[in-house]
């Protein structure tokens, strides 16, 4: 009991400083996630050390990131992959090409092993859905051509990325071989597509599953018992636990009843994603960030991060003209939940050491702060800017589907 | 990661168990709650052993059992508890006396140390509202005026069940010494009477602090960081954690928001009791009820538990007539939950053993088991009683609260 009052006093701790952190940084028009992660430093051994990690902190950290991925994939459309077409997939794929190679890169001067190489690249190339798609929500931009490239874009580079973070488990895991690489690819892929393909399907021929009333009110308990399900799995065959959560939220989410589901996974996710951002905050080694020559590292790997992401993205728009190109490029720098919890699992399976942690946060966190205060003038630059060009802007007529949101494959 | 794997799959496992036991339960038409239990059972330890009792899992049950008593909490009105008036007052003591004296008093007959006789007496005698309020839902009897003697007399025993188990486990801890005794008791009096009158002014007066749209959209996250911070001292005072969670619930339920934040708690506990249900079956030893001592001391405390709950309630609802007593007696059987509660809590810290925790759930089941097939009949005989005698049945022209329950302070 006492030890059970310990732990409840811990949660309630991060709890609370992060709910306080988060409402300053809304308040000071910065992204919340932000200041949840660094009620966690302060909070954490850092500096005040009211929080410790222990496993059942670090158990409520994994449920959080679980249940966030999967609200995100519940949030995540499997037609949007395909609609937004061309363009979304040219941002989505050369805004994480350019990254990887970067950090790669960059790995590669710095005379890193392959395996911490591998990781950096991983960490630079995810670019956040949840703080991109929060900004646009609050600017009244996710419903513009822009909007969606970014919305598709940043789905197919975090499926790209869990790709990438799934090579670079096995690879942590000590399967330097390229055979047991590509069968690791193979069946990430194939674990992929089955679920996917497979379990949209089935969903939409029998929605008994999840939506017969005499199995339950709505389709949130066995839509997490599926989240728990698969995120087991795919940590069992060698895949992040998050992968297998992501792909159940986007199962799920094909289901007919999207809308009562987001709204009790909403609640959830709000109880235990601060628990996920604050133990992020709390590993952080202020100590560690003293140092100068770390603080050359997060200079570099911020600029490489910015840079690449940025050039990418907007080389992949450049078709949509100048000002929507730079939107886009700008609104996939934030890197977020994606780069810190593949830093995190490196960290984690000893991949990466503490340093090169504490950069890649610092790097999430810097990506993340810069973005918001360029974004509303941009975003009224390529408005401006498509209404003078033919093909651009919100394209009348076409059909608005369940969510409200254009079904435009003109892009 | 591994080990993350493992507990998701763990998890995962004992939801997926749950809610089948829950389903197959509503369809034979007995309380869910039980087949969650007997899930439990089935793949935990006892039976096929793919649920294991660690750090995690217990800390998942943990907080199911802190949201349970927490969202119970929510649906409990304080002024209920002044309004349903003497009757429900002393269905509720006197439901509490007779068991309380049963259990003791069979303890006292088998030879047990006053530990264990404390609390085999505090998990005979509280009520499960949860199991009762969940019925009678089913009947549509809860604003019936035996609907609300139940409701009422239901909370009252549980908070006199609370102050007994901050009694039990200040015994259990070893202080014996009656002044200290007397002093938890008076800290544990002045803890909740502050918690509750000043809690619900300082809601009443300064409503910001839930419902203002600038610190929080709802008063959800507000509600479960007051829900943790309340248990942890609960815990750090000598009280059981739940007790907090329940007082939180308690005060956070005065919030003008209410209707808000219980449909945010719903999937939240919804996500989180099965962990609590499951594990507590996890825990019983089935080879332990091989025993033919065990199934006769269970058939004593299951008889005992019947015997003196409905007598006591019966007794202190007489006023009301023959029919509407019998109703409330035998809607005030059930156990479920907090028997359960106190039995694990004692389990627990070591003041009573396996044989004695095993017992006491297989009665608190076979109470939550043979109330349900009755009490349709049992509603029906009061009902055409209380239409015969003058004063009786829901009363007309009574102000409707907020709830649509009647404010009627007649009985």
């Amino acid at each position: 009991m006492d030890h059970i009052g310990d732990v409840l006093g811990q949660l309630f701790i991060l709890l609370l400083a992060a709910k306080i952190g988060d409402e300053i940084f809304k308040r000071i028009g910065q992204p919340p996630v932000v200041g949840e992660i660094l009620a966690g430093v302060i909070v954490g051994p850092a500096v005040l050390g009211w929080y410790q990690i222990n496993a059942e902190t670090m158990l409520f950290a994994e449920i959080g990131v679980v249940l966030l991925l999967f609200q995100v994939g519940v949030e995540t459309r499997l037609h949007d992959l395909v609609r937004v077409g061309p363009t979304a997939l040219a941002v989505g794929a050369l805004g994480v090409i350019l990254p990887f190679a970067g950090g790669f890169g960059l790995a590669e001067i710095l005379g890193s092993p392959l395996v911490v190489a591998v990781f950096l690249a991983a960490a630079l190339t995810a670019t956040s859905v949840g703080i991109t798609s929060g900004v646009l929500r609050d600017l009244g931009a996710l419903r513009t051509r822009s909007g969606r490239v970014i919305l598709g874009a940043a789905v197919i580079d975090d499926v790209l990325a869990m790709l990438i973070l799934a090579f670079a488990s096995g690879l942590a895991a000590g399967s330097v071989s390229l055979d047991r690489i590509a069968l690791l690819v193979v069946v990430a892929v194939v674990f992929i597509g089955i679920v996917l393909v497979g379990g949209t399907r089935i969903l939409a021929r029998r929605r008994s599953i999840l939506t017969d009333p005499k199995f339950a009110e709505t389709p949130f308990l066995p839509g997490v018992i599926i989240m728990l399900g698969l995120a087991a799995l795919s940590s069992l065959i060698g895949l992040a636990a998050i992968i297998g959560a992501f792909l159940a939220g986007m199962v799920v989410g094909e289901s007919s009843e999207r809308h009562a589901l987001e709204s009790e996974v909403a609640p959830v996710a709000a109880f235990f994603t601060p628990f996920f951002f604050g133990f992020i905050g709390a590993q952080v080694d202020l100590a560690g960030l003293a140092n100068v020559g770390t603080l050359a590292l997060v200079g570099g790997v911020t600029l490489i991060a910015v840079a690449t992401k940025f050039i990418g993205a907007f080389v992949g728009a450049i078709r949509l003209g100048r000002a929507e190109a730079t939107l886009i490029g700008w609104g996939m720098v934030p890197r977020g939940e994606v780069g810190i919890v593949v830093a995190g699992l490196g960290l984690q399976i000893g991949a990466i050491d503490g340093q090169l942690y504490t950069v890649v946060v610092a790097m999430a966190i810097l990506t993340t702060l810069i973005v918001p205060p360029l974004l509303p003038a941009l975003v009224r630059h390529a408005e401006r800017d498509s209404e003078r060009m033919p093909g651009g802007g919100p394209t009348p007529g076409v059909e608005d589907d369940d969510d409200g949101r254009r079904a435009d494959t003109s892009v």
